[in-house]
C-alpha cells in the first residue's frame, strides 16, 4: 500500500506518516519536516525540593541575574544578588530627562529630555516569539504595546544611490519586486528554465509574476496606476470633481539596484524582526523594575564585585561598596554569575582553565545609540512615517521614529543612531557632542528642513564606553561556538554563568532568560546531588 | 551645455532641471517623475464670506454628511441634518454588546459581546496617509492605536494547498521569495537574460538574488540555519548547554505555488494596506460620535427622507419620523445630500436626467463581516498571533485578530469573517445563526482545537440587508466611471452629492471626507455667485 503513493506534497507526507506511525511518529515527522517550534521556553521551571538553607550568590542584577533570584527564591533558595550600578537592569535601560552618563574616559551627560520621553539605549523591541520574555512581563504586570518595525512609507538611503536623495521603501521594494518579476517573466517565456520546472509549474510562476510584480498585459514592469497602487501615486486619489489619481513613474533597474533595498527587505524578513513586535509602555526598563519589585530586597546595588571563588564548600564573592568604599565578601553555596565576559575576563576567577579561555575568546560588540529631542513630531505631520525606521549606509545606521505618543503635540525623542559595526566605533570615538552633531549632520538628509531647526537636546550611550560593561553585547563567531561555547555555559564546580552571552539568542533579552532559566535548572540538579 | 549631461538617474535630471529652470520647474518635475504626493487633503476648507443667513440642509449623518455639518456652520452658514438612524456615524459604526442589528428580512441579532468588546462591521483601519482622517481624528480629540496589518506569524489557508492545512505566511513567503530568487539566478547564469541587462547589472542581481532569497554557496534555496532565520527554525534557538537550533525544512516550488501566497504578498503592498495603519481606541465609531459632540445638536435622528425636490428659489426634503410617524418638510438654500445611491435611486428626487442615469448605474457590493466572541485569547497565547489576519480561500475569507487588549486574560472579539464577492452574497444569504455556524466551521482550520472550544457568542452584520443602506460600498468599473462619475458629483442646482460614492477612494472613510470636502466647496463658491 505504501508503495502505491506518491506524495504530493508535504502535508500528504505527513498524513500517510501519521496513518502508519500514530501520533508519536507523527510528531516527530512534523518536526523534522520543518513545522517551526517557536521557542525553547516550557514555562516557569520546575525547582521542587530544593534543601531548606541552601543559599545562592547572584552576582549582576539584569534580566538575567534577576530571573534566577525570582526563580531561586520562589524554589526555597536563600538568594543574595550583588549588582555593581545604582539600579537594577543592566542593559534592560531606558535613559530619561534628569539621568546622567558617565562614560569610561570621563564623559558626563546630563539628559534633558522632557517628562515622559525617553531613551531605549539598549534592547528596544520585543519578537512576538520571544515567550520567556513575555510570560514575565504579563507575570511582572508590564504592559506591552506594538513596535511598529515595518513602516513602508519611512526612507532608504544609500550615499550612492539617487544621488544621494532618499527613496521612500515602499517605491524601491514595490520597484525592485516589479523588476525581479518581468527578468523572471521573460526567462520563463524564453524557456530558459524549462529544465527547472515543469510546464504547469512554469504557467503558474508567469502568473504569479504577473500578479506580485503587477506586470503589464506585456509582462513589463512600468508605469500604471494598478502599480501606483502599491508605490503610491502622483496625485493621490481624492473625492469629487478632481478626485481622479494620476500614477507615480517608476525607476529603472539600475537605480533600484543602486539603491540595495533588498537589504531592507531582507531585514524585515528576519525571524527576530518580524511582525507583531512590542515595547514595554513608558520604557523598556519597566520590565527590569519589574522584576525588581519581586526580588528587590535581596539585592545590594552599588557592590562592584573584584573577585570569585570557589571550594568544595561553597563560593565566595569580594566586593567593594562604590558608595561608601567598604570591602566585605559574600558567601553561599551557590552561584549564579551573569557579569558579562568583558568583565569576567579581567577578574581574578576560580574556574577552570577551559572557562577563562572561554571568557577571554568572546568579544563584545560595540554599538552607539543616539537620542534626539525634538520640538515636534515634524515625521508625523509632514511625512506621514508612524514609527519604523528610515535606514542610510551612513555611520548612524539609521534614524527610528518612536512609538508611543502618535500623533500628539510636544517633544518626541527619536532614534538619531543605531550605530554598529564600523559605524559604531566612529562614534564611540568621539564626544557626546560630536556624536549629537554627526547624528544631526547624517540624519538630516531624511527630514533638511526640520531636522536641526526642531533639535532641542540629545544624549548617547556609546557600549564600549559604558564602564560596568564595556560593550553591547557577545559576538559568537561559528568558530569560537565550536570552540568555547560549552565550556563557557557547563557548570564549575558550584558556579554557572548566565547571560545572552551564554545562549544562541545573542544580544536579546530572550536569550538572556532562556540561558538563566537552563543556568538554574542545572544549579539546582547539582544542589540535589550534592 | 544641456547635451553634455547624460543622466544616470532621476535625481540628476532633477537636479540637472533644478539649475535650469529654477523652483516651479522643479516642482513640477518631481511630479511629473513620480514623487508620490500622498493625499489630496490641503487642510480644512477656508469658506470664507458666506452670506448671513445662508441655509443648507444635509442629508446623512454619516461621515461625509457630519463633516459638512462641521465646515459649513464653522463658515456661517445654517445647516440641518437629516439622519434615518437613531444614531449618528453611518458606515462608522461599532457592535457593541446589548445592541440591536435589524436585517431585511426581519431577523434581528441581540448582541452579547462583554463590556469593552466590539466588532467594527465597516471600516476597522487607517491608513497613515490618509491625511483628511487623520486630520478630523486629531482635531476632534479621537485617540488612536496601531492597527496590525501584515503579521508574518498568521496563518495562510487554502483548500488545495498543503492538504488543506493552513501554513504560516512567514514560511511560505520565505519559500517564495526563495525560489524565485533561485530561478533568476540559474536564468542569469545561464546568459538568458544577456540581452535584457548589462553586464554590471547582472552581478549586482546576482549578489541581490543570493542575499534576498538567502541561497546558498551553490545560489540554491535549500533548507539551512540562515534561511530558518527567516522561516522560522524546527528548534528555536535557546540558552545555555542545549540552545544550539535546528532548521526548519523548506517546501518545494510546487507546494509554494499551490499556495497562491503571492497573493497575500501582494495585498500587503497594497497602498492603502501599507503600515502603519490606525485604529481608534474603543471603536470606529469614535469618530463619528466626535464629529457628533461638535454638531449633534443640528442632527434631526430617526427621520427618514422620502422625496428631494428643489427650486430656483432653495431646496426641500419631505421626510417622516420613524419613531413617532410624523411628517414633515425642511427647507434651505443649498442641499449636501449624502445618502448612498442604493436609496437615493428608490427616491423621488429632482435632478438632471444624467444625474439620476449616473444614481441607477451604481452598484454596491456586499460583504458580511461576522465577530465571534471567544472566552481567551488562545491565538495569542498558543498560536503566538497578536493581530492581523490569516486568509482563506474558504467564504469567510479571512479571520482577524484583535489589535487591542492584546495579552489580556478574559473574552475577546475576533472578526470570523470578511466575506467578499461571492463569499459575501453566501453569508448574507444564510441566517445569522448559520452564518456563525459557518464562520465557526471555516474557522476551525486555523485553530482546529480551541475555535469552538472558546466561543462564546457571535454577531454578524451583512451590509446588503443593511435597511438604511442595501450595501457595503459603492462599485465603480472603468467604464462606469468614465460615463457616470462627473455627472454624479457634479452640482446640480442647488443640489451636490457627496460620500466615498462620490470619490475615488471608495469604500474608504477618506473618500466620503475628501469628497465632502470638494462638495462644501463648490457649494460655497456656487452660494457666493448665486
Amino acid at each position: 500500500m505504501l508503495n502505491d503513493i506518491t506524495p504530493q506534497t508535504r502535508r500528504d507526507l505527513l498524513a500517510m506518516i501519521g496513518k502508519v506511525g500514530g501520533g508519536m511518529a507523527m510528531y516527530q515527522a512534523m518536526t523534522a519536516l520543518g513545522h517551526a517550534a517557536e521557542t525553547q521556553f516550557t514555562g516557569p521551571p520546575n525547582l521542587s525540593g530544593a534543601r531548606p538553607g541552601s543559599t545562592v550568590l547572584v552576582l549582576g542584577a539584569g534580566l538575567a541575574g534577576l530571573l534566577a533570584a525570582l526563580e531561586l527564591t520562589k524554589a526555597g533558595y536563600k538568594v543574595q544578588v550583588l549588582e555593581y550600578q545604582s539600579r537594577p537592569g543592566g542593559r534592560n535601560y531606558s535613559v530619561r530627562g534628569g539621568d546622567t552618563i558617565t562614560e569610561v574616559g570621563g564623559a558626563v551627560q546630563k539628559v534633558g529630555y522632557a517628562p515622559g520621553n525617553y531613551l531605549n539605549p539598549g534592547p528596544w523591541r520585543i519578537p512576538h516569539h520571544h515567550r520567556t520574555l513575555l510570560h514575565y512581563c504579563k507575570a511582572l504586570g508590564v504592559e506591552l504595546e506594538p513596535f511598529i518595525q515595518l513602516n513602508h512609507n519611512a526612507f532608504v538611503h544609500r550615499k550612492d544611490a539617487f544621488g544621494g536623495k532618499p527613496q521612500r521603501y515602499k517605491e524601491l521594494a514595490t520597484d525592485f519586486k516589479g523588476h525581479v518579476s518581468e527578468l523572471l517573466g521573460k526567462a520563463l517565456n524564453a524557456g530558459a528554465l524549462d529544465a527547472q520546472v515543469t510546464k504547469e509549474d512554469k504557467e503558474r510562476l508567469l502568473v504569479a509574476m504577473r500578479e506580485w510584480g503587477v506586470l503589464d498585459a506585456n509582462m513589463k514592469y512600468s508605469t500604471s496606476l494598478a502599480v501606483s497602487a502599491q508605490r503610491g501615486y502622483d496625485k493621490a486619489p481624492g473625492g469629487g470633481t478632481g478626485g481622479a489619481p494620476t500614477p507615480s513613474a517608476v525607476n529603472g533597474l539600475p537605480d533600484v539596484l543602486d539603491s540595495h533595498v533588498w537589504t531592507q527587505m531582507g531585514f524585515y524578513f528576519s525571524y527576530v524582526m518580524q511582525t507583531t513586535m512590542f515595547q514595554p509602555k513608558g520604557g523598556m526598563d519597566m520590565i527590569g523594575k519589574g522584576f525588581f519589585r519581586q526580588v528587590g530586597k535581596l539585592v545590594r546595588l552599588n557592590t562592584k564585585v573584584t573577585k570569585i571563588a570557589q571550594d568544595d564548600k561553597g563560593v565566595t564573592a569580594s566586593w567593594t561598596d562604590t558608595v561608601t568604599g567598604q570591602t566585605g565578601e559574600s558567601k553561599a553555596d551557590w552561584m549564579v554569575c551573569t557579569l558579562p565576559t568583558t568583565i569576567l575576563s579581567q577578574m581574578e576567577i576560580q574556574v577552570s582553565d577551559s572557562k577563562k579561555a572561554a571568557l577571554r575568546a568572546l568579544p563584545y560588540s560595540a554599538q552607539v545609540k543616539i537620542g534626539l529631542e525634538m520640538a515636534s513630531r515634524f515625521w508625523e505631520e509632514k511625512d506621514s512615517i508612524y514609527g519604523g525606521h528610515s535606514f542610510t549606509d551612513q555611520a548612524i545606521g539609521l534614524v527610528s521614529y518612536p512609538n508611543y505618543n502618535f500623533f500628539k503635540d510636544g517633544p518626541a525623542v527619536l532614534l538619531g543612531a543605531f550605530a554598529s559595526g564600523a559605524g559604531g566605533y566612529q562614534l564611540a570615538g568621539m564626544t557626546p557632542e560630536q556624536r549629537i552633531e554627526t547624528a544631526l549632520a547624517q540624519g538630516s538628509v531624511f527630514h533638511p528642513a526640520d531636522y536641526r531647526k526642531e533639535f532641542r537636546n540629545g544624549a548617547s550611550v556609546a557600549w564600549s564606553r559604558m564602564p560596568w560593561i564595556l560593550g553591547c553585547c557577545a559576538s559568537w563567531t561559528e568558530d569560537s561556538r565550536a570552540q568555547h561555547y560549552q565550556n563557557l555555559v557547563s557548570m564549575d564546580g558550584r558556579i554557572v554563568l548566565a547571560g545572552e552571552h551564554a545562549s544562541y539568542y545573542g544580544c536579546w533579552m530572550e536569550g538572556a532568560l532562556l540561558s538563566s532559566l537552563d543556568a538554574i535548572k542545572r544549579l539546582h540538579q547539582r544542589a540535589l546531588a550534592a
